[in-house]
């Protein structure tokens, strides 16, 4: 049964990451009773059900009471303070804030932003993609049943007489949802937008509640890797063209990790929660990891000993080979269809120049319920000390528990992953009819935090604007002129600004260049006016040329250039 | 009192207004109360209130109880149903749609809407405008107080424990608290965002639940007109660059129209009710807003036949003359005030060669409770027949009621509007202080959908990829060849695809890529790899030459550039 589909972040990666916590498992909610139902009596829960409907009913009714009786009470205390006479609007007395988990996007943060935004959709196009939009919020019902217990971070909208809305988790379900719905079998995709997770919002490192994710999809039914190895080959560019440092491509596969569960002897039912302690490897030691899976989950040691073999292992071409002739795992289909397409796959990457780059990682687990084939993982290299190094793990909370620091695996952060989910569009469909997907989702808020990070410790002053030219006056009574002159340059797509002051003072007109980093000011006055000429200046050397008035966008647009 | 501050289209646009219909206007809600609270006795009110108190609270809980019990018996049934041992995941029965009034956008809408925002973001930085982005929902009391009536199309969500928000109605009102929280006393921004609305969506004439709104505001203490002369230059150049066909743009002033009904004899409290009349002037005769403003609203005839001879004046700087001479207007403070500003906005417009473009319009009313000064409107003119004339009035409801057909005013829609707006920033101010703005809302969605009965009409097939290369396989048993070819092209950031099958038929290749208009085709071939070199086709002349496969990335390129 799929329970988390979403595209998700390891805990390692400090966003987005819902996956593996193995506290937030242990606690029974909704959907995942629905899910314990196979290994207990459904009678026992039937009732359980009804004793706990009848609580909530109870409570929720008191606290809506409540809210309704506040709201009222304000109005009354409103109208009331009108018999008082004041009926000069007021001003707000709640703290001005962006809500939690938010944040507004300033102009300098933008265009860093737009920056990143532009790099990654020139990859998305150089590999063939189309841009697609779909709505922020989708009905709930599209939602349902396709992000486990991880739901519960789903916005609902308020039900307000009309259909029960729920804001898009992520970009793939949505995805899924148009190719069933308008019957398309195969595209290639991009969508960069936002989503929204109701997380525990740790700022500082990257991880909002409202949040970019920029996604590059191909479905189609095509043959064996080609796609996938393309999507690899997506992240190696992206990281390449963002500069944010050295990375490696962590892959492993979907069938290989459950032939391995199953060759070490896993009870097929325990498959979820063993990945699960796997998934926390590049955090914590193996004695740790191996401890959760026989103290916490009550696998037998010997067991936890072979997989502790396994997922140590890591290499290239020669691993998979020598995985090929491994008794246990030879005798499990599964994990020799595994081995196959890890083969194929690490062909294929050799031939795209990226074995420096790609690693096959047994540790590598992800949202495992989702994905069917194929998985990988982009995660930037420690540079310690480096100026432009990933983002350090800081003392903060994730999931409510603190952060443990990275364990020596030499990198700090998961800035890409993705993988192949061939049954989700199937969901979709009133027949099943399946469109094999596989795609990849940069994780582009960690990528600003590093590069602010990055930028903050630089001297350089970002410019938020392109203005090219400031039309200045160097005197009192020429703003007319300036218009004239800024209606000209506009025209010819010059861009250009003035001060919006009658008579602006020079010194400070000049000095607002400066700052901004304008490369050319204009300055008019009357005694050049008078022979159709005015003062070009160049703002960075303070150099003055004059310059006819009907030769000015040509001469601005020949500076421009050199 | 600020009652609808929403930057909002009239009726006439036919998207997103909500601002004038007097059906709407006479249903008290909450809001309005509170401000009839200066015109009838308070204490009635307040008793009032609690009756509605009672009665509303007794109804939601009902509602409420049903909604919770209707979940949780699904919940039983679905439990239920389990007993009879059907685990499969079953697929969704539900019909697959998006929310009411959102729609998905495809590779094709995306392709033309990306351009449209690409020439309005084009001449934003051509005014030096900075991007900024806010969330997409705020604190539900951020937006408490700022739309009147209207508040009650806000999205609420869903209170899960945390904060109360709402969905952004506008770009605006987040400006305003985002200049207030930042303490920021100037800054010249655009913010290109998806809106939420609940409203009546007409989607056939561009009118959605969620759509675009492109705002250019500046804010700051500057002298009179210049940043607003500008806003209005913003508008002609984009609807110039956009080129969607004639169109011209309405100008008025806040303080004239209430100096004018002031002249007039209309009682103050009746300014609203009489501006919401004269709104309709662009959709019915005289005749029929007259009898509106006698019948419904209890006009004294004399004093509306006053109005009409004015608000059907329209022309240009003479008009301003020929008011400012007017003895009535004279004698109104207001009146000149606004009639000065008049006259300096057009003086300012000449200079921007904007003559044959403005129109000073007197039955201009917008938004009025919004705006402080100038208001303006982008209307396209009507071009009966023409391809790319604008979308038609259609007989779609607008809240309701069916639309009037153009009443031969020449216009059928708006396209743009903004105005100035002085007051809302210091409504979030701690201490009242205020930060001028004035600016610019594009209408897109409304574009989009001419462009879009344009494009349909047309017969030219869009590309909606930018793919310049594809690779292909002339004979079986090349597909490694291919992805070594592909790599090297992607590694000289040259847009390449292939097909993801192993042995795909060179017919099928070479058909897709004069579908998908791709200019250059490489065939592969094992004669010509012997040699070092692939064949180059253009796709539109099937011409094809040799090229070496050292070259082939260069050869490209220039190919591209002919």
């Amino acid at each position: 049964m799929l329970r988390s589909i979403g595209r998700q972040w390891r805990c390692s990666a400090a966003f987005q990451c819902h996956c593996s916590n193995p506290v937030r498992r242990q606690q029974p909610l909704a959907p995942s009773s629905v899910e314990r139902a196979f290994s207990t009596t459904v009678g026992q829960q039937v009732k359980a059900q009804q004793q706990q409907q009848q609580q909530l009913l109870q409570e929720q009714q008191q606290q809506q009471q409540m809210n309704k009786i506040d709201e009222e009470v304000s109005r009354l205390l409103a109208l009331k303070a009108k018999l008082g006479g004041d009926a000069a609007p007021t001003n707000q007395k709640f703290t001005l804030k962006t809500p939690k988990g938010t944040r507004d996007y300033a102009p300098q943060q933008m265009t860093l932003r737009q920056g990143v935004l532009d790099k990654i959709i020139q990859v998305f196009k150089r590999h063939g993609g189309e841009a697609i939009d779909t709505p922020v919020f989708e009905l709930k019902e599209v939602l349902t049943g396709k992000y486990g217990e991880d739901s519960k971070l789903i916005y609902d909208l308020k039900d307000q007489g009309g259909e029960i809305l729920s804001m898009r988790y992520d970009l793939t379900v949505p995805l899924a949802r148009y190719l069933a719905m308008n019957k398309i079998s195969s595209i290639k995709r991009y969508h960069i937008a936002k989503v929204y997770r109701r997380d525990n919002p740790a700022m500082t490192r990257g991880r909002y509640r409202e949040f970019y994710q920029c996604d590059f999809d191909i479905a189609g039914t095509y043959d064996p890797m080609l796609a996938d190895a393309e999507c690899v080959k997506i992240v190696a560019e992206v990281l390449d063209t963002l500069d944010i440092g050295d990375y490696v491509i962590k892959l492993n596969h979907r069938q290989l990790l459950d032939g391995m569960f199953e060759a070490c002897g896993v009870p097929a039912k325990d498959f979820r929660a063993i990945c699960s302690a796997v998934d926390k490897l590049d955090k914590s030691p193996w004695e740790e990891v191996r401890k959760e899976m026989v103290d916490e989950k009550g696998l037998d040691g010997a067991v936890a000993d072979k997989i502790g073999e396994y997922v140590r292992l890591s290499g290239g071409k020669e691993l998979v080979e020598q995985l090929l002739a491994d008794a246990k795992l030879k005798a499990v289909p599964n994990a020799v269809k595994g081995l196959e397409g890890m083969q194929l796959l690490l062909n294929y990457c050799g031939l795209f120049n990226l074995e420096s780059r790609v690693s096959f990682d047994l540790s590598l687990a992800r949202g495992l319920d989702y994905y069917t084939g194929v998985i990988y993982e982009g995660v930037l290299k420690a540079e310690p000390g480096a100026v432009g190094s990933p983002v350090k793990a800081s003392p903060v909370l994730e999931n409510g528990k603190p952060v443990a620091a990275d364990q020596g695996s030499g990198t700090v952060g998961s800035v890409a992953g993705g993988g192949r989910y061939d049954n989700l569009v199937g969901m979709f469909d009133p027949r099943g009819k399946a469109v094999p997907c596989v795609g990849v989702s940069i994780g582009v808020e960690r990528i600003f935090a590093v590069l602010e990070a990055k930028f903050a410790a630089s001297n350089v002053k970002l410019r938020t604007n392109d203005v090219e030219v400031f039309v200045a006056s160097a005197h009192k009574g020429l703003h007319e002129q300036r218009l004239r002159v800024l209606n000209q340059l506009w025209d010819a797509g010059i861009k250009a600004e003035h001060s919006y002051k009658l008579n602006p003072k020079l010194l400070a007109q000049l000095q607002h260049c400066e700052e901004h980093q304008i490369p050319l000011a204009i300055v008019l006055g009357d005694a050049e006016l008078a022979q159709g000429v005015v003062k070009l200046r160049e703002v960075s050397t303070r150099q003055e040329s004059t310059v006819p008035l009907a030769e000015l966008a040509n001469e601005i647009r020949s500076r421009l250039k050199a």
